[in-house]
């Protein structure tokens, strides 16, 4: 099955889990398509400023893969930059959180697995 | 977990699956980091010309989305032509082979889940 990106499902989505600015949502899959194995196969972009609030993934795991921009991405208690190319883990128990802080749109690839 | 780009194993596979060419595999994340829930997530470039050669995905089902290059998708009888932003699902006991036929390489996400 081929979907085309403009067949995609798309949602801005204010101050997602609490964070600043809007979150634009691309589901490159439903969740039905991925065998209830996955809520979220997705690509996010957040604007210059944008975030996604800190929140702690229960009962699941969530990777992000960063496609282009600059983030910030509170991992735990530690802060680091992130670059295209690089890529982040939270557990199931961990929590997480991401903001935009370059000059350009920041664009990832978010994915969870239900544990 | 934070792991650079410079941290992925990246590994050149001659003709994959009975392609062409070869393709070079970037594992974002390791299965054993994917809960097992996973055997691939990872980064594929196929530079102009070579392919991943048509192949029955059984157990399992594989997604791709393109990122940057153009593609010749096969899908299961169909050939269709994949540009960046578009997303493809193969479904156990479907099978599918990809080709990079753009001036430029083909990057693309894939992201294999067990059943």
């Amino acid at each position: 099955m081929v979907k085309r990106k403009t067949d995609h499902q798309v949602q801005l989505v204010e101050k997602l889990r609490g964070g600043e600015g809007a979150a634009t949502v691309e589901r490159l899959l439903m969740p039905a398509e991925l065998c209830e194995k996955s809520p979220l196969f997705a690509k996010i972009t957040l604007q210059p400023g944008s975030s996604i609030g800190y929140h702690i993934h229960e009962g699941e795991m969530e990777a992000f893969y960063i496609l282009s921009g600059e983030a910030e991405f509170l991992d735990k208690q530690e802060t680091v930059t992130l670059s295209p190319g690089d890529s982040t883990l939270t557990q199931s128990g961990e929590g997480h959180s991401i903001k935009s802080v370059g000059n350009t749109p920041l664009e990832l690839i978010a994915l969870i697995l239900y544990k």
